[in-house]
């Protein structure tokens, strides 16, 4: 018999009634009935009820057992006494009558219970890191965590993608956020940068020749934390390929999401064809660039009605005059809301910096909308029925006006569109939409600096190419560059390179930059591409946020095994530390902290422990 | 049409012959044969003949091609004329008439040609990786090390192992090399720490529950560069299971390895059943604990023999009355060799700071050989014979001796061991011989602190546990601690791990650890054991190493994509490199060292290219 276990814990049926086993596990639950002792022994693989009368030679250290013991018992399998049979249980028909039992390891008295659903403060969670994961909804996401990155990469082998490791002790590379940087010992006052995105890496990688690339990419960003960020570090699924136009990024990584989204959604509908959806028809109908598509709501121009000379309402006009725009968010069936309805959405529109909401509700004939609100007299009815027929609203709902700068007020069109959608209850929520968005401006108007700057990545290929730049305004100048959108979360950016170096050049001029900034800023990849450079794409859809959507969790610490706090913290571990002076002195810099009150850990180093002769 | 090709370079066929296509790829090789322009277009894939003549519209475009240019060739697939097929290539049979060229990636003149095998100088490859990665052995070996990741994420699967990610910021880990440290923005003064591997974490997964984990996982280092060990990073296969023994662990991992050997091995036979070998017993036979078992010579003890009344050879005698050892190496077939094999090899052991090796060539009848050489005098037949009967060798053979403390002429036998089966070609070179080292001791004295020491890991299990602490002379506790071995290379240690704190305590104390040596080191580990830790166990196979093994390679350079030379720098991105000012302020460190004379980089980021309102 094996030292430990015959089966796990979720191995056990009626075939074994009357063979003698032996378990390990941890002590779930632990009850007494009426001197019985019942112990819902715990593994991986499931749970296993165990039996302990008096009359066993094994009650005695049963006694002792309390949650979370580890144990190994030995017995014979029984058939559950009729009535107490568990069908929500693979072993529900059985049970372990305990003749012997071992502790295995004991439990000092717990921190957090593990059995139950019960919540518990982050701290607590952290800390006792190892007690959380043993709890069944953690388990679970972190097992979906795990099946759904091995499905990615069969699904990008499956389409002739290699994975590649690329370095984590690197330069700095152009992703735009914070780096972590870690001090040379071998070079006095320099530094590697942990990689923000293997970018640089990928696309030389396309200049070796390799075609077709992947990787579960860990990722590292000195930013500070948010939900659906880690601090520190986070993965991302980071694709590129050669000799590809945008349609061939799409249609490989179109396939590998929508498989993803249903081999783990749990039956939810995913999006069958992504929508293409153009960056600016984004910010008009969505209000943002990242719709979520469940909201069946659309946004509506309307500044020509307002300018019309029969409205009147001088509020409107003159954002409009002023070379602003209105936007109209329908509101269907909310004509029967209630007053507080619009009070609270006005309330809120202040709370967003804006003077306010303004609506109409509507009433009277299809075709001809009557309206009603505090400022449906200043448009007369002609107009009115175009803003209806613009917002696809009519009698029986509601239309609101966000008026402002284009940009501002398709924010708050977008923003108010979120909360009406929300409130009206209009989302099916149990599905995934997803859609590209495409594109991006290459340039815009930097109105602080009075100059053209890059709208979004400097690299991506600008439709048209060197013509393109040469020939055209660069503010209408569109880039190959795409995002895809998940129910309004944004999995990732990704673009056409740029990998012409006199493409390149000229793009950098356009918003005002020297060769030399691309020598010295991205010199590796500047250089590679004068040796030979293949046409390229990618895009990196973020492992984190894929399994957060799958697992209808709201923050990253519900699928991250050992995740920091919104501090950067481990509390597990104890990161960050003070280090020894030795290492800071080995590594040629010094704290410009005051020290802390705790002190610098004692200088010694884990190796003293072991004899210099051992390996 | 698409955009840039109908096929990859690798895949026309006769089939194809007729038809219209469209290939892009690099010009590996321009030659003109009268006229007519030959390029052999080389992708990911493979190589096409592409075939230009000066009545093609193309050829004017063709003659500016240079070697490594990226070009698109449309125009009809056509059979090779009779006589000039190449069976060697997958695409000998045909070639594809140029109509139409499209250059997609100029070349500037190349620092290192890409066809053909010439060795370059390191810094070169390194700093222009991205042509270097084009030639066809180092393609071949990073697919090929990409295939082995793959391979042995299969196969752990298969096993019921899941694969997590362990945190990269972490704390400081207990594996005994230095650290590479990250300065915290958020905490000033502290830091985070690489990790040297997760044993930390895999253990915490084991607390956790989760039974089987499995990581490809970048472990980081800060020790100087070896040939076999990059500076910085390097992956491990690193495994951890619970409730299990030794043999458990063994019976997992032999499958995995064996099977990656003979899929990878291109043929060479791999050991069916791995051999244990007890530490000591390695010591002896091999003279090291990380034996070549493809050389066939074994190592024997003859203090004894020396120690007898009727040797009169005082240098050996001396050594055994104090305490010392002489071992036997032999040397089959040497007699035949000239004198100068035996000057060689003991001017060779000179530099390894011996007095020399001792050796007696054997002549005469089958067991009862004649002795040559200048020590053979001092040992009568008799003592001669069990020599020759414990290092089983005879007449026509020779025998070294290697004669000083135990640990010293272990050292010195081992490597005289290698030696002569290297000089006498004993090696079968074409196989991979595989064995656990096994029973390593848990403590050895430390003749510098004249204490007991650990002399491997602290944290493994002493066979016979807590009895065994309390009840034996701590020299003689063996632990479940092993080595698992291939070709004299040590691909990893493993153990079973010390999961209970009480046995933990009474370890350190042995060696002289107070209780709060555990706490403060390794707290988040020790911690975690006293809340229900199960039995676990677990081994980290080097990924790197696995590959140069299969390769036949004999340096990570060929192995890594992008590996750092031997200064710990990579040449390519350029790191490490100076911070800014800025950085290091947010950061609150200080470089100590002096400015070096390029200054430091402008203070810039990335960021300032992309105007603020973009994402």
């Amino acid at each position: 018999m094996h030292r430990y276990r015959t089966h796990t814990c979720g191995a056990l049926s009626e075939a074994d009634i009357g063979t003698d086993v032996r378990l390990a596990g941890w002590c779930n639950r632990i009850r007494d009935h009426g001197g019985v002792l019942f112990i819902d022994l715990r593994d991986h693989y499931g749970m296993t009820q165990v039996v302990i009368d008096p009359d066993s030679p094994a009650f005695a250290q049963a006694e002792k057992l309390r949650s979370e013991w580890v144990v190994r018992v030995d017995g014979p399998v029984r058939r559950r006494p009729a009535g107490t049979e568990n069908a929500e249980m693979a072993t529900g028909q059985v049970e372990l009558y305990a003749a012997e039992i071992e502790v295995l390891g004991p439990a000092a008295e717990l921190p957090m219970p593990v059995a139950g659903d019960q919540e518990y403060p982050e701290e607590i969670r952290l800390k006792y890191r190892f007690l959380d994961l043993r709890r069944e909804r953690l388990h679970n996401n972190i097992i979906m965590r795990s099946r759904v990155i091995d499905s990615l990469r069969g699904r990008m082998k499956g389409q002739g993608f290699t994975e590649f490791q690329t370095p984590i002790l690197t330069a700095s590379s152009p992703e735009g956020a914070r780096d972590y940087l870690v001090p040379s010992r071998v070079h006095p006052g320099k530094f590697y940068a942990l990689p923000q995105a293997p970018q640089q890496f990928k696309q030389l990688i396309m200049v070796a020749g390799f075609d077709r690339y992947f990787q579960i990419a860990p990722c590292f960003r000195d930013e500070d934390a948010r939900a659906d960020r880690s601090p520190g570090e986070f993965y991302q699924l980071d694709i590129e390929m050669s000799f590809v136009t945008q349609d061939d990024v799409f249609d490989t990584v179109e396939p590998v999401l929508r498989g993803i989204f249903e081999e783990f959604g749990g039956g939810r509908p995913v999006t069958q064809k992504f929508t293409r959806i153009p960056y600016r028809e984004s910010m008009l109908k969505y209000g943002n660039d990242k719709p979520d598509l469940r909201n069946p709501l659309i946004i509506a121009d309307v500044s020509q009605a307002f300018a019309d000379d029969s409205v009147t309402f001088k509020a409107f006009k003159s954002v409009v005059a002023n070379g602003g725009v209105v936007r109209a968010i329908p509101a269907p069936g909310a004509g029967a809301q209630p007053r507080s309805f619009f009070d609270k959405l006005n309330d809120w529109a202040r709370t967003e910096g804006a003077a306010g909401l303004g609506y109409v509700i509507l009433d009277g004939e299809a075709g001809a909308p009557v309206g009603k609100g505090p400022i449906a007299k200043f448009i007369p009815p002609e107009v009115l029925a175009r803003i209806c027929a613009d917002a696809k609203v009519g009698p029986g709902d509601a239309v609101f006006f966000a008026a402002d700068t284009e940009a501002k007020a398709a924010r708050l069109a977008g923003l108010a569109r979120t909360r009406i959608g929300r409130e009206l209850k209009l989302l099916d929520e149990d599905k995934f939409e997803l859609c590209w968005i495409v594109d991006f401006p290459m340039y815009e108007y930097n109105d602080d600096d009075k100059k053209v700057d890059f709208s979004h990545n400097p690299f991506s290929m600008p439709q048209g190419g060197l013509e393109a730049l040469e020939t055209m305004d660069p503010l209408d100048i569109l880039a190959y560059q795409y995002d895809i959108v998940c129910n309004g979360i944004e999995l990732s950016s990704g673009a056409i390179r740029n990998h012409r170096p006199d493409v390149m050049r000229k793009a950098f001029a356009i918003a005002g930059y020297e060769e030399s900034v691309l020598e010295e800023r991205f010199g590796g990849m500047y250089r590679a591409f004068q040796y030979g450079a293949p046409p390229h794409g990618g895009i990196a859809p973020g492992v984190d946020r894929i399994v957060m959507l799958l697992a209808g969790e709201e923050n990253l610490r519900e699928v991250v095994l050992f995740p920091m706090n919104q501090r950067a913290e481990d509390l597990l571990m104890g990161a960050p530390a003070p280090a020894t002076p030795k290492q800071l002195r080995e590594l040629h810099i010094r704290s410009t902290a005051t020290p802390p009150s705790a002190g610098p850990k004692p200088e010694a180093d884990p190796d003293a422990l072991v004899s210099p002769h051992g390996a």
